[in-house]
């Protein structure tokens, strides 16, 4: 096979992004996004809101990463954010989820999608600080402006999601303090519970 | 209104964009895509593919490009390519909606999601050809995929594909030459109209 064989047999692959729901609903139609959707609207986000980062930030790296950094999920499926069964095992079924997705591509870029992916996961570098943020806050936005029909149908708790975004302000102090305000009125409305 | 609130209520109406429905069915399930995926799709592509663009891009540039280049048709809709009166209409309908899109942004946002807009428009820099030719081979190589479905509904025509991307080469070469077989192979097994 050649390396634009291998290239576009990976791109065709990927396709199946577009099938993988999330729990999240999306605001002007009564639908659960997919992961492709999600992954469109972070990068959109991340060309807006870059001034926002806490630190100085490569735009087209956090651009990658969040580009790709559900295509693992393809076969290790969407683990819901407060499913702590699916969350045990979550790691585990992405590697190899992204080890088979990954040596699809020609050797370099196999290897660099993996940098991109470890980097996100491990969210050490101000990139992946921001584009953790992003990915965080993403889902808090759409809930807020669905009136919060995911929190109400999973009965989720203000302390599961402070639990979970306890790192998010690292990315960003300012689309933190937002996303809290947020979160802060849909408690008072009780579409998050106490 | 803030700046940021002016952003976040821009972010939440193109939320939109993940309900306008292409005519390009996708791969491995029976539906049709939406712009967000259509989208996303490019900019992984553009991301695996840039080394073929004949000439040398700003990647994060078409990356900008390719992810805001529908967000007009959230008003305009989705003009089908072989749609001969709605092409007609197409140019006035969708910088209507621009205008009312971009200025949700803050100005100086605006005016770059303009330049954005006008240069994928136009057509005419390195990153607006590679950008288009991405945009023209995409639907492609899903419809040569999922078995030519969107052809065979329409009855597309050998000719018309190529009227359609008579600039696509420019972009890329070697992209297009691809394209070419697949179009080539879909005419002999009938799924294309000679």
């Amino acid at each position: 096979m050649t390396r634009l064989e291998q290239q576009m047999q990976f791109l065709m692959e990927v396709d199946k992004l577009k099938s993988v729901q999330r729990q999240t609903y999306l605001i002007h139609t009564h639908r659960q996004e997919n992961d492709a959707e999600h992954s469109w609207h972070l990068a959109i986000m991340c060309m807006l809101l870059e001034e926002y980062s806490n630190a100085k930030i490569d735009k087209l790296r956090v651009m990658e990463m969040v580009l790709i950094h559900d295509i693992v999920e393809i076969d290790a499926g969407d683990t819901y954010a407060y499913d702590v069964k699916g969350n045990e095992t979550k790691r585990e079924r992405e590697l190899q989820a992204a080890k088979r997705l990954f040596q699809m591509l020609p050797e370099d870029q196999e290897v660099w999608f993996w940098q991109l992916f470890n980097e996100f996961e491990e969210g050490k570098t101000p990139e992946a600080k921001f584009a953790n943020s992003l990915d965080k806050i993403q889902p808090i936005l759409l809930n807020d402006a669905n009136g919060g029909i995911s929190w109400r149908e999973h009965g989720v708790l203000e302390k599961q999601i402070r639990d979970r975004n306890k790192n998010t302000p690292e990315g960003s102090e300012t689309l933190w303090a937002y996303a809290e305000k947020r979160i802060a009125e849909n408690v008072d409305k009780g579409n998050i519970q106490r």
